[in-house]
């Protein structure tokens, strides 16, 4: 039997591949089959140029790490998992030896095998993706779906669990003022993270007037701003005067990050979550002299899929957010390739979501 | 009897006053003879500019905010001091019914009243400075100074705190590797306090050799860098490889501000202590890949002034430091426009020490 | 005018009494007209045995600190209330003065001036209640109700808020699963409060089973359990064998206390919230071998009554929790004295509400 | 080569054994040679009654856990050590797969092979303990010791570190003031821990003077008291009034627990480090109304040796406390039942260290 899979092999260049099927080796091992996997932003921007920062993709790579699958096969000492259980796919697996792992901080380990990344030192193999029908992972990065939240939020798991983890680090509590910088899937989905986990106020900020609304109609957003229209003093003005005590920012723009500074209340917490891609100019007077505290934020790390699922759980029961309107496109395994091109032409794609194989 | 004071009239322009003797309002209110005073380089930025900031000087005010004395006169519901007592001061004095003060963190507390520092809200007194015969402030804002901490030491409590409250921001923890950037007064008493703290290895960075061995010299620093001699590979390199936890930025400089993002360790913390006086370009990428964090300081709150008073006594009895080495001048009241004009000239000053009116 | 109060002379002695209307002094002072009180657990204690602990009754007191109202008049410089406003009352009063304010902890303010609780230091003048028609205290005291929030539930904030800081002591995260020992109100109360917090899976246990009945039909409790039917391996089991990582112990009773050690997770977190009345045999070698802490609860300090408000607003949007089953008996003002023996005869009572005069 | 090593064979039965040396299996491993161990209470215990708690002797067991070395054999991927390196060893290993390890709580591991201790799960193997010549672990439960940090004070590295951990958990700053409870080697080594971390005053309470008298003497109390001299009132009194903000209780004794409770400070906070043997009866009323928290200690974890050897390498430059004086006797390989049974015996024992095979 045999393991189709879909692979970026440079720029520009995806093609169907197949690959053997992984076998259980340790004996903690799970072989899921994938039936749901999401295109983030990071796949189309190898798909385009071949690299993000550091990670440079140097050889063919498998695409996908937004993934939900059914376990197919479990190694001989799995016991949180059996075959047949739906689950969400964590697709960064650390090293358990580093000291990052041993620390309870395993986002920082510097030999971090993740799925579709190209790794920056050699003497990695290349971290497969889960776009494929057959994804081996050890049984703790997998996580059992409650009966009520469908395979394809599963595949969604992921990108809100990147806003969670920045939720985690500035350490927002309930109650709290919330701004989100950025309408793109991280921002839509970092908002509606926040409002679960009962953020009061949360005011959406972007450019597209199409994302602010997508923010209000999915029941994240009490607020939206379009920055286009105003300076942080028109900001604040839209948000009934508050000023947030905490900052989700998601779109890595240089103007965002500097309005975001000011609109904070101060002694606020700034998680920055979007890649901004380059210096920026960063008003630190402002920052120091309200004592503001700004949180690098990567990926995620020890029970932030946990806190993610259990969002959904309970989303699912009291129906605050309509995630479902965030998925627009559909595509099957064998129009994979048009899923990416599709995307990356725009098209008012928020998520797009492509089947496994059948 | 009167009350000589040391008042800036406007730029470029200070004189000797006399003001009338302030009187007990409060039954907590204590009344302090000042006996030293640092210059701060904020009282010299004054001097020249005018203003700092948003801070901007639109009446003669009375200078000197780093001080210490001997408690004169107590009002009657006074029980921690006594008359005789020898005091450091602190200088800022919040508004008790502020949000922020009852919240713990009366350092952001909007209606602040801090010595020798314009009002920007017109509807406020302007704060008398320290540098006079009599000043009068709340007893829970003075400090008693243990028996074996002189005077002068105890007008080195204000300057030395500021980088304490930096360190209780970030988190420093006993036994972890600090890189403090900035050798003025302000980065060797953070780096002092380190020390003393615990902090294993220290490294002062600045582009001055004479700094760089006076951090040396009184016991602070285990290791130091000129700036000007390389990038943040030598500078690790010149720090035995090792990448510190935690950054005190006490230079307000956009190089050592980018170079200490670079040289931290992954998870690092970074307190930014000095005042940039302007935006920075900032290597947010490389600060949010490896999850760094970045606090603003803004002077000092709850329990600061009694852990460097703690750190100045425990001090006196192991001889860590050796904090007389950073008073490089000393002059008597008459002079004390003489001791600003010397230090706005520079002259090797580190710390200057103005004795209170005989 | 006048200012109707109800008053507690000694054991078994309630009386009307009448009063001055108390008058604006300091221009933060707001006068509030009471509407609804509670009668809490500690009111018909000292009805019937005169005093709690340290706290004796001397003199009479008048009655009520579980109460809402409407601000009636506003001192000169009150900038959060006007007149009109629907206000929940936080009934003890710090001091601005202590330490203990200044930190951020006012709750252990020795000079607290708390409604309806007599003073062990004869220095203080004795608190007045809330049962009256006219009670004044600090603007900042006073919590502004949402509109959809009834001045009834206004009244459930008190009693609320207890457990709501017990919940922060031990910084319960969403997604926890929570035991609730005691199913009277304070424990009811708790275990609502963890359920719009987030809490996943709510356990309470008592010893009446109309109690923990009453715990699933508001909507708090996932799982109930009567602990006359089992020992803390039957209560895990019917748990779905699930170990609680937070216990919120409201009953104070010795055999609780055991059982909640025991059930505990490893590394669990137990606040102690019920008055235990004297001293419990404690399981400590368990306790320690598996790290677990506890933390004692003294009614609530800062920011936990908007935390409260706030989780009414949500509840009143989202329905998670009936709160109006839980108020059993209303009486008007002129039966409040039959509202104190009925509470105190039981009658299955579990808030009893008194209405303010007309 | 053989490996000669003590084994506890039964009750009051020890005997010299010979088994083979380890091989490095793991490109982890480290084989030690042992060159000093410390003989614990623990020790004593199982040596008189065949257990503690759940941890029950069933099979011949190799005793010691309280060791330094020298390396002598490394795995092929050890990076951070080479043979030659003085080391202490971590005694207890967890399981690199477990949640509580993931979490960085790997002292809650319920898979802990921990060295010298008996498993409680039949399917466990035995742990071996350090006692013998050669002793194998991963290369990150070895701890380089700096060059002025004896073998000897390495071997006391293990039991300071229990301290540390509970220093850790109830979050000691710098400058508290500190009461420890029990003068055995555990407290005097947290009392040691505590003053050379910073803290300010520190009590050592025990029944004995001469444990008293060492307290003082080593340098670590600065206060001491019999606490057979009377109740908490008489001890607060000797401490010059202070009232504690953390207590260290080492002694496991009903009469401390209780005593201690009563003189922390309001908000204080309690390690339980020393081990009851039974349920204590605790004053949970005073510990309630007072917002004390109460922290159980198991051993150490993640970070905890490492502060404990900087602790000795500050205190090797710095000459705070005298470790010295805490060994009081020393026995060759040849002579280590003697050890043992002079250890049981008491014969004014602190800490007996035993020198590794010849």
């Amino acid at each position: 039997m045999s393991n189709p899979s879909l692979v970026l092999n440079k720029i520009d260049d995806i093609s169907f591949e197949n690959y053997p099927i992984p076998e259980i080796v340790d004996p903690h091992d799970v072989i899921v089959e994938v039936k749901k996997t999401g295109i983030c932003g990071s796949d189309i921007h190898y798909y385009k140029h071949g690299k993000i920062g550091h990670f440079i993709l140097r050889k063919p790579m498998v695409l996908g790490h937004e993934s939900s699958g059914i376990v197919s096969k479990i190694g001989s000492e799995v016991t949180s998992l059996k075959v047949g259980d739906r689950v969400a796919i964590e697709p960064g697996v650390p090293s358990r030896l580093s000291d990052a792992y041993k620390s309870g901080k395993y986002q920082l380990c510097p030999c971090m095998s993740f799925a579709a990344t190209p790794p920056t030192d050699p003497s990695h193999e290349n971290a497969p993706g889960t776009l494929c029908r057959y994804y081996k992972t050890p049984e703790d990065f997998l996580f059992k779906l409650p009966d009520d939240v469908s395979l394809e939020l599963g595949a969604m798991v992921e990108p809100m669990t990147v806003g969670v983890h920045g939720i985690k680090l500035v350490d927002m509590k309930f109650g709290e003022d919330v701004m989100v910088f950025g309408g793109g899937p991280v921002g839509l989905l970092a908002a509606s993270a926040a409002k679960v986990l009962g953020a009061r106020n949360i005011m959406v900020v972007d450019i597209f007037d199409e994302k602010l609304k997508l923010a209000k109609d999915i029941g994240a957003a009490t607020h939206n701003f379009n920055s286009r229209n105003g300076n942080y003093k028109d900001l604040i003005k839209a948000f009934d005067g508050i000023r947030p005590t905490v900052v989700l920012e998601c779109s890595g723009a240089e103007p965002c990050i500097q309005m975001a500074v000011y609109a904070l209340k101060d002694g606020g917490r700034f998680a920055q979550i979007g890649n901004a891609g380059k210096d920026v100019l960063f008003p630190i007077v402002e920052f120091s002299s309200r004592e503001i505290s700004l949180y690098g934020v990567f990926r995620y790390g020890y029970g932030d899929y946990k806190t993610s699922i259990e969002i959904l759980r309970k989303n699912a029961q009291e129906n605050i957010i309509d995630f479902e309107k965030l998925i627009t496109h559909r595509f099957k395994w064998d129009d994979a390739i048009k899923a990416y091109d599709t995307t990356r032409e725009g098209n008012g794609v928020v998520k797009c979501i492509i089947d496994g194989p059948e």
